[in-house]
């Protein structure tokens, strides 16, 4: 049994053993399968959102950088997350009093609980609270809250392309503390097809946040291989501000976030760093407000 | 038509559009394909070598990498080369005299010279010398030769199987100059599978040359996206004696390596880290000898 998957032109296959679970929610269609090489893996509409053995670059890159640069992160808001890997990573923090994950999808949240219970089962933390809602309008109302917000939607297509346009950057501004941080998946720059989308996406951030930077890892199941995030920011910058030192003395556990990699993984290739540059023309630079 | 990539657990699969080239050789069975997402592609016994869209990423990261902390390279020597990516990136110093091309397969070569002109145009400079030999034999004898060894040959199995022994990171140790460097590829850490290679590449390196280190880039053709090079060193570290200011001011134009990529290419994730320090244990480190 193979499947296939990711863009039009370029697909990889990956064979599985069996399918352990199918359903339709009200926002997408959910399986989940066995694979010899990557482990248990879902997908939402046939494309890969994670497996078992990749999952760890991805939670702990978009939690770990960010927490090592701001000083002191309390109330935090995972916008998605409803697999609990981001939640999961955030917990080995004590200084968090609270973490709001907004997921829509609650026949997804299920799933994860069923198939994935060691990632989902930071759910059990008293500091998490899952609210079953749309994120967008969630944000709506919001103001001066939130330390650090993590944007852990899938892609700007389908129910969650209002998660990716300039009102919800605006939004995430607006719900953030004077000092706060928000990460978001930047996509993947190496297809000619996904350029275009990765410069909208950070001349949205870029426009709208004093700080924006782009980081990247290596997460073999996404497209390429190659998957970017972006650090926006009202204040800390994710290299000037980091404090290494400090998150080393914590002692938290990871398999692919080290300080030494923090930094590196600002350093990007010279066609990424031109898309962005490319991006900021004719872009009028976030100021404090 | 699509065509099936990789390893036997997980699998890419690359629409192309046409096949413009087949031949069998001594060595090798070399075809050459038209593909929408990636252009031109060269497959060795249908795995996939280089495509004319990410090949810039695999040449640029062997020559800049080591041409930036070498203080002056004069004679280079590349094992294997024939498709002359790795001469086009040397060409564009002006300090160096000589390039020796190791070669054997003739036949490659020539498909190389007909389907890919704009990289092996570097064969048309005059310090480029093409010898049509096994690498292994052509070391023998070989003693404080060369300023820069590229090992550029494929992978350890099949006829450049000799290219990945210990006896070769000997012949390459005697074939430097006293102040040499030694790049080789050290293949993907992702999959279990590849682990095992991945640590007895490092072990071969670290116990030959009293500097080894290990660097990374991002290539979407390799498998799991992500690929490894081997520096080895009788004297310059890739940190320590990296001199970004002379490399930016030759203003040679790249489209991956920048100076701030090179810095970052050695911040390896945990995991990798981890597999290195493994591999140097019960291993005796090399001194000057």
């Amino acid at each position: 049994m193979d499947m296939w998957l990711y863009t039009d032109n370029s697909k990889m296959s990956i064979p599985v053993s069996r399918q352990l679970y199918s359903a339709e929610s009200e926002y997408q269609k959910i399986a989940v399968f066995e694979s010899p090489q990557y482990g248990r893996l879902l997908t939402l509409d046939g494309d890969i959102l994670f497996s078992a053995a990749d999952e760890f670059i991805y939670n702990e890159m978009v939690v770990h950088v960010p927490m090592s640069v701001h000083p002191c992160v309390k109330n935090v808001l995972i916008i998605g997350g409803g697999d609990g890997g981001v939640a999961r990573e955030l917990i080995a923090y004590p200084e968090v009093e609270n973490i709001d994950v907004v997921e829509p999808d609650e026949v997804f949240i299920e799933a994860c609980r069923e198939f994935f219970p060691d990632i989902t089962k930071a759910f059990d933390d008293p500091r998490v609270n899952i609210i079953e809602r749309d994120g967008l309008r969630f944000l709506r109302g919001k103001s001066g809250e939130y330390d650090l917000i993590i944007n852990d939607s899938t892609d700007p297509f389908g129910h969650t392309e209002g998660l990716f346009t300039k009102e919800f950057y605006g939004s995430c501004y607006r719900a953030l503390k004077d000092d706060g941080i928000m990460v978001y998946q930047h996509g993947s720059p190496f297809f000619d097809e996904d350029e275009t989308a990765f410069r909208a996406m950070h001349r949205k951030a870029y426009s709208t946040f004093p700080v924006s930077r782009v980081y990247q890892a290596h997460i073999p199941t996404c497209p390429s291989g190659y998957w970017m995030f972006g650090f926006a920011s009202k204040k800390y910058h994710p290299i000037n501000d980091f404090d290494p030192g400090k998150w080393n003395a914590r002692g938290i556990k990871t398999w692919y976030y080290t300080t030494n990699l923090h930094l590196g993984a600002f350093m990007l290739p010279k066609y990424v760093e031109d898309l962005l540059i490319e991006a900021e023309k004719n872009e009028i630079k976030a100021v404090f407000r």
